[in-house]
C-alpha cells in the first residue's frame, strides 16, 4: 500500500464557522489517482472538529444554537478562570465532536450522500488559520 | 495493501432506530480474509450515525430518550422551515455522533469489548432504506 | 501494506477519567517504523471512548461538569432498572462521543495540534482494566 497525504490550509472566522471541505477532499483523492479505499480526514487543533452534515443555511444555524444551547459560550469554566483564556467551549465542543472522519472511496471518489458534506467546525473565539490533513489509505 | 470492500443494503423505520451492524461488518471481514487491519463503517446519508453502545433495550430507549431531551423532534428549526422539512433534528443527531467508526481487526476478528456492538442510528423522520460501506484496510 | 499493531493496557479509576494515550500512540508507532500513514486509535468497552482534548486540569474538570449536566449519572435509567446495573450514563457518554480516532502520520510523528492530545475517557463508575488498540496503516 501507499498513503497518499494532502493537506488543506485554511483561513477561518472561528465562532462555530462551519467550512465545507469536500471538493477539497475530493481534490486530494484525485490527485492521490486512488480508485477504491479510505480518506481520513483530520482537524489539527483543539478547538476544531470534523463531521458530515447538509451544508445549508438552516441546517448550519441551527447547529450553531444547538452547541450555544447545550455548551453557552458565556458559561463559567475552569478552563477560562484558570489559563485566563475566553474559549473553553470551543474545547469542549471539539472533544464531544471529534477531530476525524474516515469516508470511504470507490471508483475513485467519496460515497458520501448526496446532502453529505465533510465539514470543519471551528469553534475558537477568532479567527484561526487552520491546517486540516487528508490521508488517502488504499 | 489492497482494501476490501463491502456494503451492507438495510431498510430501516426512522425516528431513531438503532440497527446492529456487528455480524454484517463480521461478514464482509471474513469474506475479505483479512487477519490484520482497520475496518472503516461509514453511514451514508446526512441523518444517519454510526457508533458502537451495548444493544439492549434499556440502554437503546435511554438513548432514544436523551437524545428526544437534548435535540427535541418537535422543536423549532430553521432547517424546517427554510426547506419546509420536518427532520432538521435528525441532521443535528447525525452531525453530532458522526457517520464513521474504525474498529481494529487482530486474527480475523473485529476487537470490539463483549458488550460492545456496532450500531446504525436513523434519526430520519420516516423509513429510509440505508447504504452502509465497510472498508477493510490491511 | 502492512499494518503494525500494538495495544495499551490501563488501569483506570473510571468516573469519566481522562487519560493521555499520546505518547503510548506514539511509542506504537515508532515501533512500527512507518513514516507516512494514520493511526487509528480505539477504546475496547462499551462504557469507554476516545477523542482529543487538551490535557489540561481546567478544561478536564470543564468536560467532566459538562457531561454531570448533559447526562446525569444520578438519572433514571431504563439500563439500570433492567439489567440491575449503575452505569447507564457511562454507555450512554460512551455511545455520544464514539471508541475511535483516526490521526494521520507523517515524517515519523503524529500530525496533532500543540495542544491536542489523544485521550480515553472511562465513564464506568468503578476502577477497570482497559485496552486501546492503537493500527499504523502506512
Amino acid at each position: 500500500m501507499t498513503v497518499h497525504g494532502g493537506r488543506l490550509a485554511l483561513q477561518t472566522e472561528g465562532h462555530g464557522q462551519v467550512v465545507d471541505l469536500t471538493e477539497g477532499v475530493a481534490s486530494v483523492l484525485r490527485a492521490s489517482g486512488v480508485a477504491q479505499g479510505v480518506a481520513t480526514v483530520f482537524a489539527v487543533g483543539a478547538t476544531v472538529a470534523v463531521t458530515t452534515i447538509e451544508y445549508e443555511p438552516g441546517a448550519l444555524r441551527d447547529l450553531q444554537e444547538l452547541l450555544d444551547r447545550l455548551i453557552d459560550p458565556r458559561g463559567d469554566y475552569h478552563h477560562n478562570r484558570l489559563n485566563r483564556d475566553s474559549n473553553a467551549h470551543a474545547h469542549l465542543r471539539a472533544a464531544l465532536i471529534g477531530p476525524s472522519e474516515s469516508i470511504p472511496v470507490a471508483e475513485g471518489r467519496l460515497l458520501l450522500g448526496t446532502w453529505q458534506q465533510v465539514v470543519l467546525l471551528d469553534f475558537d473565539d477568532r479567527p484561526r488559520r487552520r491546517t486540516v490533513v487528508v490521508q488517502i489509505c488504499a
